[in-house]
């Protein structure tokens, strides 16, 4: 593992990292923000995972989020995954932004070319940590999971498929059942193949039924979004958690759309959240 | 003056506006976020102009310092201008990163072909103030200046030139005295020409002996920006706002870079430094 850089922000870093993935077969690059609290042989502290969306990499919400203000001041860590693997040189990989390069939709790839690169899954959901704990000071039972869009449902997954990993979570305008959208649809046809019942090990709202996590989930949607109807659809994340018994604190927000802006707006209480469950 | 865009950002909305300078003599795009305070019949709100650095343009400080939130709790009106004409077609206008496009330097060229469009700082310190007052819930006698490197030293100027207009400035990593940096000599002698008595008058640590401005500027640096000791040189303001009277609160943060980090990570001290001398 190899410190890119590190940037000064609030006190504490916010550090680029590059390292070889055993999950993806490649060079990953990260970031991570250890807010001013992560000193050496300090306590260690909570961590949250942060999930990207379409198009993104780590800088996108380093540099938007203002996500380091909030960390410094819950004492927090915060890391950065890039959203899929990067030059591994598989056809079409950089021809459609929902799909390939920046679109690697938080699943394991079952299906050639892709199965060997995109285990995105994996990668966030299990070596990423792992690295982090090795790394960092950061509390190994102290883990939340969050994030945007496509990465808002890669968080939602993560929770519900690993709850003993990720004790919180939260996610802003998550894709809310990709196996009934088109996004999703391209994605885990592309990434799994045609047999949709595969897919379910990838759809939050299927996965909720069976799932042990029971951490009040906080969702918020922007009203204006203009992805709210067609590829988010809300209303089967409501319909899904509630079945299964999962508590989801879903919110509307009227006039925001899907950027970082509504992203930023609503990110202290998203922090709070997080800090709340991991606390306790 | 035509709406390009409006998204909502902590309860009010960010705007982008286009419209036609008399004083550049072509079309411009800035931003303006209106807390929401800002409500149709109420009171004026106090307005802080932003003024970027090379390369910036409006979007910029709109999606990186973290600005919106800071102007939602004090009620401000924030507004980011674009950093030089665009699209006029001027001979080497898009060759280097720091003359140009994206490199105005809020001053007024009077040479040849730049006198024409790059008149940046009639625009900053008149035009698009009297546009704002006109056309936004502005209070024309609570405005304040600040901006970062090329424009933390257009703050500088627009405030010591204007100081009827600008009652409060502050800066970040300003270039403080551009007739003894590259940055400053190599902008000065293209659009002002080789006459180094003329650049004067856009030079802060000249200007400060003869200015009417008393308010108290802040000017944050940081210390391990990689500019500090070859284009910003802190020193030469401190002695000449000292010779003059003029109070400076100058802060050096250590190991802190040139870049959005460090702008966000004291964006508070900037706001509280504006409310306080405009509600005054």
């Amino acid at each position: 593992m190899e410190k890119v850089k590190s940037v000064a922000s609030f006190g504490g870093a916010l550090q680029v990292w590059r390292h070889d993935s055993a999950a993806t077969s490649c060079g990953m690059e990260f970031a991570a923000y250890l807010p001013p609290q992560a000193e050496k042989g300090g306590a260690k502290l909570p961590v949250l995972f942060w999930l990207s969306g379409l198009t993104c990499t780590w800088a996108n919400a380093a540099e938007k989020a203002g996500f380091q203000r909030l960390a410094a001041a819950h004492g927090m860590i915060v890391v950065f995954p890039d959203t899929s693997p990067r030059g591994v040189n598989l056809p079409g990989e950089d021809d459609a932004y929902d799909f390939g390069s920046g679109a690697g939709f938080y699943v394991n790839a079952a299906r050639a070319p892709w199965a060997r690169h995109y285990r995105m899954f994996d990668y966030a959901s299990r070596e990423l940590p792992e690295l982090v704990f090795s790394n960092f000071p950061a509390d190994e039972n102290r883990v939340g999971v969050f994030g945007h869009s496509m990465g808002g449902h890669g968080a939602l997954i993560c929770a519900l498929k690993c709850p003993q990993r990720f004790r919180s979570c939260s996610a802003f305008a998550p894709i809310c059942a990709p196996t009934r959208c088109p996004w999703g649809e391209k994605a885990l046809g592309g990434y799994l193949g045609p047999d949709r019942e595969s897919w379910k090990a990838y759809d939050a709202c299927e996965l909720a039924a069976g799932s042990a996590f029971r951490g009040e989930v906080l969702a918020d949607q922007g009203g204006a979004d203009e992805f709210l109807q067609t590829q988010l659809h809300p209303e089967f994340l409501r319909e899904s958690f509630s079945a299964a018994g999962i508590p989801l604190r879903a919110r509307e927000h009227a006039g925001y759309d899907h950027s970082y802006h509504f992203i930023a707006s609503f990110a202290a209480d998203h922090f709070s959240h997080h800090a709340k469950i991991l606390s306790a």
